[in-house]
């Protein structure tokens, strides 16, 4: 079975929608998906952004929030403005690394983000993950615990660098087996083709 | 019949790719198309930029060239970068405003995005739009004429005022007859389905 990485970002709405669809539509296309959460503010700061490049102008902000409350209403999960935005993943994504080796960082990931973008919590605050992990039937401070540890905060450093080495500048991003690299969540179709095929060829109708 | 306007820029990459697809996808679709060539450089010069915001994080530029790479190798149309990009074009669009008279836009406007994209050809330049308007069966004098008089002149100016105040602040953007608006190439078939149905239900599943 081939497979995509789906490199996300808890802060970043667009992830939002990509983690809600991804297990659906990777199921149907028969593409196994492995789940990279890691953090982008390193990699914008390294470009020389402090915050997302999108904000930088304003109509553009604007549009992002309209066009994410289309799709949000579409998929019947609201999609909300988060104060502030962006919100802080850090916590959020040690715990999803924990979670991966334990086979619930799905689960969780889809619940920050409904948390998130939805209802509007926090998720920089340790209580709201907390909640959130036990709401999964997980021990939170056991979690907690190991996601805090030297090693896993370690792993997260590491996961960004192996962002960066991919070429990734932004979130979502989808990797193919072949390093084919794909930026943004309207690009998951044609991630989940090309993991197939290679190519685009028979999902665009040639003009 | 419901109709939907189709805003773009000749030196945009995306629009061309978007007025490549659009007669087929809106007549699939049953909506009409209002083709509506405009300069979106003083639109980014208003917002203090110098050329397209994208050029501006290095890493997005080059995916952004792989992402048409791909796109235009499916659509069987390769898409290149010209030398120089953007491409300046005013005297297209001037003429595409003659054309829309005349009834013969869409196609002059798909013949400059393959002149351009395709066969690097360097639309600033009269004598390659006038080879254009020639491969139509039109006359070149005639029609550049018409095109660089003082009405028209001003006519392409009134265009990028309308733009603005739809809202856009880039190139594909589409509108919906109840104003929506709808930035980008891979927003055709949404833009499509809003014209229609008023909302994005029935074309995303719910989650």
């Amino acid at each position: 079975m081939t497979s995509i990485e789906f490199w996300y970002e808890f802060a970043s709405p667009y992830s939002a929608l990509s983690a809600l669809r991804i297990a659906r539509e990777a199921e149907a296309a028969g593409v196994a998906v492995q789940w990279c959460p890691f953090l982008l503010g390193p990699i914008f700061r390294s470009q020389g952004w402090q915050g997302s490049p999108i904000m930088a102008v304003p109509e553009k902000g604007a549009h992002m929030w309209r066009d994410l409350e289309r799709h949000g209403n579409a998929l019947g999960v609201p999609m909300n403005c988060p104060n502030p935005f962006p919100q802080n993943g850090l916590v959020a994504s040690r715990v999803a690394l924990v979670a991966i080796d334990e086979g619930w960082c799905a689960e969780f990931t889809r619940a920050v983000y409904r948390a998130e973008f939805t209802e509007l919590k926090t998720i920089a605050e340790r209580p709201v993950i907390a909640h959130i992990i036990a709401g999964l039937g997980r021990d939170p401070a056991a979690v907690l615990s190991r996601a805090e540890s030297e090693d896993n905060k370690q792993r997260l450093r590491a996961q960004t660098e192996q962002a960066k080495q991919r070429g990734i500048f932004g979130a979502p991003s989808f990797v193919a087996p072949d390093g084919e690299l794909f930026w943004g969540n309207d690009r998951l179709a044609e991630a989940l083709h090309w993991a197939c095929h290679g190519s685009l060829e028979g999902l665009l109708r040639p003009v």
